[in-house]
């Protein structure tokens, strides 16, 4: 039987990865992230071990045990930890010193070099879920209005730019008005405010990296994402075919209708 | 004895003109919106004519009535209003649907045009002010530290392209990440966000638009703006030269070098 690794972040991913790769007969060693990882993960897959964020070396000796020689990352881990009370390994300072900046693209970059120096090949998280990965058209009842693709259109070129620049992969726009670009908030947080900024009936448009990496990070659409759509009152939401995992689609189309807000794949 | 108008947004820098306007002998007709304009302009002109909000043509009124000929606008107009309670007059309504979008440069310009048709010249609102406008230096005792010249060069980079979108003219930077993109939530809350993202320590740039039009909107930095970089635990700031308006330039400073910050122009 095929192993391989899991870097367990946070939400329903890791348990969506582990679920598609058991199903195709790989047996899943789970490296999870006390202050991210659900527990509902250790289900799932054939071993588990814990550690805090900032343990790299404890996670690498992990894998290197277990004979894993390839692994995917999942889930998201907050970058905001980095700032936070969370104490870095001597092997996360080594890889802090290497790079120039603490940029999302750069820091995943070098973390994996850190577990491909080890032998360790680091996967596309999609390995077994392509099926997860949406092509374009407008999955709700609802299609987006004239007026709605308008907005749609605006806040791509400018979503586009902003994810160029690394800063973020999503802008909440109204009246061709950037009400908020997300930073390292994350995207939760950014809709929430632009939501209340524009005083509901936002549009929300989330891409990829230009360059998106498979391997990591992937722009995750789910049942969360609706209930904050909703809570800003957002009315139509755009994200870009084949480079964002959709999960759970059908309820996630179900309570988009029952909100009347489209949801259109660019 | 010449004559002015002026429509005064919030803050100190409709008093500070009309304190100058005056010494340099002119006579100021003063439009005050309900909404954003400190009561205390009232000491300091010849007239004051109080409005909400979204009543364009009686501004306009108010002027053609007093005489005047030229005008100024100074002080924040809060965007969010738009969206919020204020009804717009029909005046206001047109303009609105003159232009393609609500973007501040457009509706600025498009609102400039309307006093302008009326056969009101708009001026620079630093007519009077230009010994406010400070030329690049370092303001504080303190120098910004080779990191910080690093962080500084890195988010003026960002800054420079987020104000080429018009989305807005501030972000908030730490280990050359950015934290917070200031969109319409405006500047104070921005650098809010962004050092409460990164636990203090933060770096905040602002820049005026690529094409600032010294006539409305001028980026201005002044003793509230130090009080949010307290609250913020920046350790930094920097602005431009020429393009920013720097209110009780001694005030700052000192409160800045009390508080360790370092300012510089650049």
């Amino acid at each position: 039987m095929s192993r391989i690794g899991l870097i367990a972040g946070s939400g329903r991913f890791p348990l969506y990865f582990a679920l598609a790769a058991k199903q195709s007969g790989s047996e899943v060693v789970a490296v999870a992230i006390r202050e991210e990882t659900s527990p509902e993960l250790e289900k799932h897959v054939s071993q588990i071990h814990w550690f805090h964020v900032g343990e790299l070396q404890n996670m690498i000796d992990t894998f290197k045990n277990a004979g894993v020689n390839r692994m995917v990352m999942a889930g998201k881990i907050t970058k905001t930890l980095i700032f936070d009370k969370i104490h870095p390994d001597r092997r996360l300072l080594e890889v802090f010193k290497k790079i120039p900046n603490l940029n999302d693209d750069i820091l995943l970059r070098q973390l994996s070099e850190e577990f491909i120096s080890e032998g360790i090949e680091v996967c596309d998280s999609t390995t077994y879920l392509s099926v997860l990965l949406p092509e374009k058209g407008i999955l709700t009842k609802r299609k987006p209005s004239d007026d709605e693709m308008g907005e749609i259109e605006y806040g791509l070129t400018i979503a586009r730019k902003i994810a160029e620049m690394d800063i973020g992969q999503a802008v909440i726009v109204k009246n061709k008005v950037v009400l908020a670009v997300e930073a390292i908030e994350g995207t939760d947080k950014a809709i929430l405010r632009g939501g209340e900024l524009g005083q509901g009936d936002v549009v929300v448009v989330k891409v990829a990296r230009p360059k998106q990496d498979m391997r990591y990070d992937i722009p995750t659409i789910g049942v969360d994402t609706i209930g904050i759509l909703k809570q800003a009152r957002a009315k139509c939401l755009a994200f870009e075919a084949q480079r964002t995992l959709l999960l759970d689609k059908e309820e996630v189309t179900r309570l988009a209708d029952e909100a009347g807000i489209a949801i259109m794949v660019i």
